[in-house]
């Protein structure tokens, strides 16, 4: 993995700036730019704000942020899809994104630009919201509600001959269970995977799905197989991931690094 | 107006990369760096992202963003008041952002840097929401039933001894009415304007100040004096700006930018 930076350009003149802009935008780079500009958007409302010093980002896929000295949030953005133009015009950079469902635009005038740089980006990690795997399950271990009232858990990750079955429990009425949890939406894969576990089980056993989420297929077959799925709040049980380990983190690096 | 750079790195050493982070958050600067790094968060919910090449931002408020490849919205981020501190740990350099109330913890992970700059930005403007001035005014005449229902304009910044009131006009009753109309929060000095300008008329006449909003002294002295306040919906203003003059710009640029 490498970063590939298209280039850098410190106090260009204008016209510089604005050809690489408009170059980095044909290649689909993702474009920063320090500068000294005003801005102005119009569309379902409208908005201006006088010249200052801010960051001007520009995503591979025409999404537009401007930042300013302060705040999280951006005081003007354009969501993706944006065509992206910049020439110079009177003495100043023009750059015009122009949104066309619904038709907005957004105009950002530069008077100087101190730092440009554009970069490709290799990233293809997916956003897992949640505990992280380990602490999921010991999670759920200690907190069985999360996956159904009255819940008791018997055993984890017991060796079956159809395979691994996440959890074995006991339900609020006596039902032996065996519960498969997904931590993102299950498919017609999780529903196999269950099925495999209760196949292979002799006596009276209920089947648990447990996941965030689950696909319109899978829960038609889930149904039809009379099984059950369990809808698991991620939100909820992130809640009780315990600080510690993050506090102590913090703690260290202080106590270590206050020399 | 110049943009003080406080520097910039190319490919860092992590422990480089570090001390610059750390001395630029003492300095309050604004902070971008790209990198492969990972990130966690902690806090209401939690969530884990794995290794990839992205945009780290801190700003001097200590606000904290992550941007991908993709998208107007950070993937993580953190509000203003974050305690942010860096230091390198078995060999990846660690950036901890720790929020206090409510308390939330976002941690990134790098593995190598490949830019890293802070800055500090002038920019003092005023973001304006609503048309801007010349544009404002001309969209009042235009559409007078955003001051008020039934309303016609009959003058429009006409010279009285006591000043110039933006407009008079008649109301739905046939009363003759004098108009100050503010873009922002209107304040006791608008008050006392429109009370000069009433003041000096013979005959009856309504007052009326218009604005998207009032302080509660100024709507006590306004009410007292027997004058209306009317508040300005400038979104709703805002969607009548016509779109010809940015499309117009576009369309110039385009042919002119198209050789």
């Amino acid at each position: 993995m490498l970063c590939h930076m298209n280039g850098i350009m410190f106090y260009p003149l204008l016209e510089e700036a604005g050809d690489f802009i408009n170059s980095s935008v044909r290649g689909k780079k993702l474009i920063i730019c320090i500068g000294l500009f005003s801005v102005e958007y119009l569309g379902r409302s409208s908005s201006n704000l006088g010249l200052g010093e801010r960051v001007l980002m520009v995503k591979e896929d025409g999404s537009v942020l401007v930042h300013r000295r302060v705040g999280y949030e951006p005081v003007n953005w354009q969501p993706a899809g944006c065509i992206i133009r910049c020439g110079v015009r009177d003495g100043k950079l023009l750059l015009l994104s122009e949104r066309r469902r619904p038709k907005e635009f957004l105009k950002v005038v530069f008077d100087k630009v101190y730092l440009i740089t554009s970069t490709s980006l290799v990233d293809e990690a997916r956003f897992e919201i949640g505990p992280v795997e380990n602490e999921f399950y010991d999670l759920l271990m200690a907190h069985p509600e999360y996956i159904e009232e009255g819940l008791r858990i018997v055993s984890r990750q017991k060796s079956m001959p159809s395979g691994i079955p996440d959890f074995t429990g006991k339900d609020s009425k006596g039902n032996y269970v065996i519960i498969e949890v997904k931590r993102s939406m299950a498919g017609v894969d999780s529903v196999k995977q269950l099925d495999r576990y209760m196949k292979s089980q002799r006596g009276h056993f209920r089947g648990i799905l447990c996941a965030p989420s689950i696909t319109k297929s899978a829960l038609l077959i889930l149904k039809k197989k009379g099984y059950d799925f369990r809808r698991l709040n991620l939100k909820a049980l992130s809640s009780l991931v315990a600080f510690k380990p993050y506090e102590e983190t913090l703690d260290r690096h202080l106590e270590e690094g206050g020399s």
